[in-house]
């Protein structure tokens, strides 16, 4: 399959220029720019392209229902982006994209607006070809995955009857590696809450009072040490309640994976691999349910010394989970909880962010298969099968809705970097994802 | 002892229009005012006063030597006041001092112009009153006090000369109560450090990563939380080595002070006084060293929630030491000790940022009892012998350099705020001042 690929990075380097990262609302421009790049150019490859407001970000819906007979395939992606904190670890400018030895750096590169606008090309270069898809499509972009999709369930209830599919098609993450195609089939939930600890009302003389006050930052760093236990299991009551242990046939498929655990940690830059005592790195990241503390702060950080007892103190906590993990029950589980590990003398206020259901795929669904050809016609190999560490909170409500399961045929790798300084997306990767695009597509369309 | 208090008001009011804010070059022209106006008025009252530079804000010494074989007096104060920010905070203009029910208020009122010109009008006093001086006096006004006194070890290394006195006097604090006349006899020192933990060489996806790497934040946390037992003791091997525990007299000194803890926590914001198990609130701020986290970072620490386990984490953490624990050592413990805490798999950077020796004068020094004479002619009862938690790294230096030991003698209140929008001094504090500083010269030349 042919297709233009300087252009394709033109427009690629045109989108990732718009600052859309949707959790501060200092970059609303951006946000709007993306959006109206998008609805533009999907009008242009002959979609009914609207934007839909909602009462976050808008989404951006598109339909070309010009297939009869054939399945109906629904693409998601996400325009918005993450922070590009912290901005001086950042070698080029997050939002002009900079190629450096094949690859693009820039804040959403990878995440997802390369993988996202792949698909738009791969739409593209089918229409070019053959004046006509092989398949229906419907398109949703939303503005909000970076924030955990606040708003996006509630547009999916309120719009069920037009997102039917047989299939939804999402590029959002990983390929296992370089040479390796892979299907993700299953993903991790998550419940991310904040705690914050309260001592005194205002902010105290360390000298003057320090000995017999509280101190909030001592407290929470108390709390978040007894979280977990020495075997690296997470302490809320009840956590593990529920879960779905791994098959004996997935734990020899991933052993059977060519992964070298110290390749993988050079990579970023450790030799050490903590976490729960009894599992494989990948089982670890995959399989087993993780709590992380994401943020914390409290007191003076600026240069120097400054000789205070902070009022308060708080940390974003975030747990990924697995199938058999209810994120509502989780959360609750750690608001109950972690408010018992405050001595007394402190206020704690805990309260949630967001959750996310926990995702598995049945393996032998015909939709799978087609995707693995569409993998070996772009890669000449097989894909593998894997999970991937990460949560699309959206996932499951996604599911039930549009009625269809998903395939997650990822075209980054782990070393782009999503949500890091210097988050990059190899300029092959981006051209072999609009030929992934265009050969799932198509072989979607032969079911 | 008879003076113009009218006119000892109007003179402070003087002084106190005059913005000597240390902190803030703008202010450079208020700051020369004050050092011209302490020098004219010591040059009247027959002192030889000079305006002596330094790399930074210039010192005021002047002496008057004119009492063969009497002791000589080394008086201590600072002319530079803390920034008046927030200006909007301020009832009335913080450089326009104002009576407002007994109580001027200004910035500097009691912090430290207020009770530094009580000595100089105490000393005018004394001349009036007999011609002459019943002591030698030295005067050192400094002027960067409230910015840390960054040249004045230089000063007094390079003067110590003339420097020699037989005691200090310093009133540049709070008395214990509004009804109780005090002398502090003991400081806390300091030991303050700085902690970094490194895990990845980046910031990585807490869904791609999580569960298998370290995670700087949480081990951060764990190692603070291990700095104490669940008795509120420190855990640095040796920490408490040494250390001059209380006498019997003093705990019970202490213990017949007129403190009401709940008051004391009632003005803070709190009702619980967690600290050192054995030890009263008055015993563990004055007398027992601490470990106290004074600011905490990692991660993400904006608005919403971001999945990111962060590559660094750190911690400023300071302990107030008291007599018998010597900073350097303390340090080299804690940056010893904090490393050992670590897990398997994260980098320690532990580094100091600066120390103060603790501080203690003989409560049965003669010096101590001629100030309490002194203070029971103006109050008609019996100081209290107090310490306080806060440090003055300058106070070990000054004494060793002058070969003398330092009086507290504080004329000011914690309600006066200092440091704080609205600062005062009480009017009946300031004229109590004047005639503090009369006595405790006269009965310093008694003896």
């Amino acid at each position: 399959m042919q297709f233009d690929q300087e252009l394709a990075l033109q427009e690629l380097f045109e989108f990732l220029r718009m600052p859309s990262v949707s959790a501060d609302s200092a970059y609303q421009a951006g946000m709007q720019q993306a959006v109206q790049f998008l609805q533009t150019k999907l009008t242009r490859l002959g979609f009914k392209a609207e934007v839909r407001p909602t009462e976050g970000h808008p989404v951006v819906y598109a339909e070309r229902l010009t297939a009869p007979g054939k399945p109906t395939v629904m693409i998601y992606g996400h325009y918005d982006v993450q922070p590009e904190a912290p901005l001086e670890e950042w070698r080029t400018p997050p939002f002009e994209p900079t190629i450096v030895d094949g690859r693009i750096y820039a804040r959403g590169s990878t995440d997802d607006k390369g993988q996202l606008y792949a698909h738009v090309k791969g739409i593209e270069t089918l229409l070019q070809q053959n004046g006509e898809l092989p398949v229906n499509i419907k398109i949703l972009f939303e503005g909000e995955e970076e924030i955990g999709s606040p708003n996006l369930a509630k547009y999916l209830e309120a719009h069920s009857a037009e997102l039917k599919a047989d299939v939804i098609l999402i590029s959002d993450g990983s390929r296992f590696s370089a040479d390796t195609p892979s299907i993700t089939y299953g993903l991790r939930g998550l419940s991310y809450i904040e705690v914050h600890v309260q001592g005194a009302s205002r902010d105290l003389h360390s000298g003057a009072y320090g000995g017999a006050v509280p101190n909030p930052i001592n407290v929470l760093c108390e709390m978040i040490a007894q979280l977990k236990d020495d075997q690296g299991r997470v302490t809320i009551p009840g956590f593990y309640d529920g879960i779905q242990e791994l098959t004996e046939q997935e734990r020899e498929m991933w052993n059977t994976l060519p992964f070298d655990e110290g390749q993988w940690g050079a990579s970023i830059g450790i030799d050490q691999f903590p976490g729960e005592a009894g599992y494989s790195v990948l089982e670890r990241i995959w399989a087993r349910p993780t709590l992380d503390v994401n943020g914390i702060w409290g007191g003076y950080q600026g240069e120097g010394a400054k000789t205070v007892i902070a009022a308060k103190a708080g940390a974003k906590i975030s747990m990924r989970l697995v199938p058999g993990q209810d994120p509502n029950r989780i959360t609750e589980l750690a608001l109950k909880h972690i408010p018992t590990l405050a001595p007394e003398g402190v206020k704690v206020h805990a309260f949630e962010h967001h959750g996310g259901d926990p995702f598995v795929v049945d393996l032998n669904s015909p939709y799978v298969k087609a995707a693995n050809r569409a993998l070996q016609r772009v890669y000449n190999k097989d894909a593998v099968f894997i999970r991937t560490g990460g949560s699309i909170p959206i996932a499951a409500t996604f599911t039930r809705i549009v009625g269809a399961p998903i395939l997650f045929v990822d075209m980054g790798l782990d070393i782009d970097a999503p949500h890091s300084p210097n988050e990059s997306f190899a300029v092959q990767d981006y051209l072999n994802g609009i030929l992934t695009s265009a050969y799932v597509l198509d072989e979607l369309g032969r079911l």
